[in-house]
């Protein structure tokens, strides 16, 4: 059977390994005879399997005792609201525009903040980088500093933890959770839709420092309430149950493979295949300043649309998929996300010299 | 490979058929080398796929031209939250109270609303029937009045359509939608967690009248934004991508088999053989009133806590599994969606009669 290298931006690629176990337990989860897609939600194996997925989370990412990890419903997009109403009890905050979805986080939470400001923003950059330490004006009485960690659309991250001193710093890593190991404690919280790194569409992921499980605001909607979804252990509705199964086996992969210290020299070596060969030419260019690169999204074009065009359809023939840029700056996106193996790196590195050649 | 009768309250069964299908394609989703898991929600197999399922449920629900069909997430605990943000533009608004979601609906719509009313309650019969229309004290300055259709907990259902007047009605089906034919046009909105009769959890659909669509409250999410979701096809954000699949897949296997006519016959049959065993005997008792028998979720009891156990607990030997009550009310419950096969309640019946001779 034909398998693809897949570099979609999300949903994206799976460990090949989760795939083959997901499909041959599909009908019957540990001789229960009903499939896991069917398992109620309050069964001890479902119980057991969040307990499990979880446990591993904390185990793998090293997440200090005094965090809770809520498994939740509506993606980074829902938590842009569901940020402000649990933890703006002044209505202060700021955010740090990095890209789009650091932009559409502000706008959002500007909806349900009194005082949300702009602490620093690289828009009129285009966002080839992200703003330096010293350019972020903080306030210090803010509920919140929010930050994007790594921009999916633009090809960059944070490669420094901001310091926002006493002020409780919120990380969207929905396109670089689990891609390194990162230390929890600088940040108040951390989350992420999971579709990228950790699991199909529709589960998302909160990893939240308990003292910030104060009383939400009066008009926050329960499913997310993050305090009452603590308490009932993500269970205060029936969570996206599939999602979770598939977490709990996708962190099992990251484990027996050698954990984020592995996760992220794999991350390194791919992504530098790609922007060895992107600085080696002439030919492809790549907006994002070096000093910021992701190392899960890698951004560039040619200089011509149809160009652009020609290499995305091109690169179908030879089984390299979701290759194109997103639709505001289009181009080309290669998101190498932590199941992509070295080898499609590799296959894709080779056919972008081959291009080249062909094409120049 | 061993497959029990699964008569969980939701997650739920699905049928056999769309789980064959899956497992199959599960790897390589028709030829594109990559899993349906992986695929990008902006891809154009993926807008195939929504495009299909929400093309079957239109044909296979009958609904007009002057519904849009949403797909989001969040769970109907989710939408109790949405539909005021959405729709209370006065902010009044009634709740018939017909059991336990039912009532949940309205303590999370009071959090939104200036005047929201309770219609009618038979929470003071332990939830043992729905109001009739006689009873329903309505507002007519509402800017909805909202049910729910059937009564997971309770085993208890509307079998009319509350008339509301001008006022539009809202319809949680969370566990009816597609168990029968309805009149759509009856209703403003109907909506339902996906997790029971349609897919996996983690999808919510909402089909929603177009004069509906107006201006939401400005603290509405954008995720929960009808309107918006409306504009971008239901996918303002990432979707749920999987379960979208397995809808389609689902309303396939409905139509394959005859559609909402030949549906109801199988639920009406299967529910029967249920009632008919209980009625028969002094053994098992139902709370459900008669003329609101559920046909969707069976409650009942033996009058023993210990002996409710014993039966649960002997009928997993029996390959007969998620026949324990919900736990605020205790006692059984069969569940026997769509998907359930007669053979499996014709094996329940057989159990309820050979647990009661041994039993007794």
């Amino acid at each position: 059977m034909k398998r693809a290298f897949n570099f979609s931006a999300g949903p994206a690629v799976l460990p090949e390994r989760v795939l083959l176990q997901v499909q041959k337990e599909l009908l019957n989860y540990g001789g229960t005879g009903i499939s896991i897609l069917e398992m109620s939600h309050r069964s001890k194996t479902f119980d057991q399997i969040i307990n499990d997925a979880e446990g591993l989370l904390r185990r793998i990412y090293q997440i200090p005792e005094n965090y809770k990890v809520l498994f939740l419903q509506g993606g980074a997009t829902g938590m842009f609201a569901a940020l402000p109403l649990n933890l703006a009890h002044t209505g202060a905050a700021d955010y740090v525009i990095s890209g789009h979805f650091a932009g559409n986080a502000f706008k959002e939470g500007k909806k349900y903040l009194r005082d949300a400001r702009i602490a620093a923003s690289t828009e009129g950059e285009a966002f080839a980088r992200v703003p330096k330490q010293k350019e972020l004006k903080l306030n210090p009485k803010a509920d919140y500093v929010h930050i994007c960690d790594n921009n999916t659309i633009f090809g960059t991250r944070f490669h420094y933890i901001p310091d926002t001193g006493a002020v409780p710093l919120i990380s969207d890593m929905s396109s670089n959770i689990l891609s390194m190991p990162v230390d929890i404690s600088k940040y108040g919280v951390i989350y992420a839709g999971a579709q990228k790194n950790l699991a199909p569409a529709g589960l998302t992921i909160v990893i939240i420092r308990e003292d910030l499980l104060t009383d939400a605001d009066i008009h926050t909607p329960d499913v997310w309430n993050f305090r009452k979804q603590a308490e009932k252990n993500s269970m205060l509705n029936t969570p996206a149950t599939f999602p979770v199964y598939i977490c709990k086996l996708v962190l099992e992969w990251i484990e027996s493979i050698g954990g984020l210290t592995e996760i992220q020299r794999r991350n390194e070596e791919k992504a530098k295949i790609l922007y060895d060969c992107l600085d080696a030419s002439d030919f492809y260019q790549t907006a994002a300043a070096k000093e910021d690169r992701s190392i899960m999204n890698v951004c560039f074009r040619t200089g011509s649309e149809a160009m652009d065009t020609k290499f995305v359809e091109d690169a179908l023939k030879h089984d390299l998929v979701g290759l194109k840029g997103h639709r505001l700056v289009g181009g080309m996106r290669a998101s190498i996300y932590n199941a992509m193996p070295v080898e499609g790196v590799l296959k894709l590195a080779e056919y972008m010299k081959a291009f080249e050649r062909g094409n120049r």
